[in-house]
């Protein structure tokens, strides 16, 4: 076996989820996990032409640059993809909040079951 | 506003996806993205039951324990939930390998466009 291996935007497999691709955006120093986002050819080509990050919008069903309105624009400083070309990493910088709700990280609830399950048994 | 917030899998967006939610997999020590998976209800649960992670695998169509057969199984750590409910973060401890093609991340390989962007442009 030969990995990592070659891969090209025209590897990445855009036609298994209607044309989009999950994008897990993470903070490339902390590693902080900050979003989960979605992007079409449209919003990768974007992206890569102007290094922030662009995300297509499915409420709005249109390519939205990440902060355009805000301001918590992310910088990308890495791309990489997984095994079998259907999610994607953005390693980003960014400026400001990850979240519309004002936090840090989208990913700033834990899950209430797991939460007991963890309380109720220690070991 | 109030957050962060009580979230029970009741509140998790299954419907959204046709039944899957993606959990993106991560190191809890390391913090290293290990891979982006899905899960329907069934898989949730027996990941809670079991502490071990359980994943929807599409190709399959059926809930499989991760490492069941390879025993790259992975403890999970803690479980967090994004601010949509659409989003879910098993941290887990592994043991072994995260990725079928024997590589520690599934997310081993650098996009190449952005590749070539970034030694073309030092900054």
């Amino acid at each position: 076996m030969n990995f990592p291996k070659r891969v090209e935007i025209k590897n990445l497999q855009f036609a298994k989820q209607d044309g989009l691709i999950p994008v897990i955006v993470q903070d490339s120093r902390s590693l902080t996990i900050l979003n989960l986002e979605y992007v079409n050819k449209e919003a990768l080509k974007r992206t890569l032409e102007t290094k922030y990050t662009h995300y297509y919008n499915q409420t709005k069903k249109q390519v939205v640059m990440k902060g355009e309105t805000s301001g918590n624009i992310q910088r990308v400083i890495e791309i990489l993809v997984d095994c079998d070309q259907d999610a994607l990493i953005f390693q980003v910088e960014k400026k400001g909040l990850a979240c519309q709700v004002w936090m840090k990280t989208c990913f700033h609830n834990r899950l209430e079951e797991f939460k007991k399950l963890r309380s109720g048994k220690k070991r």
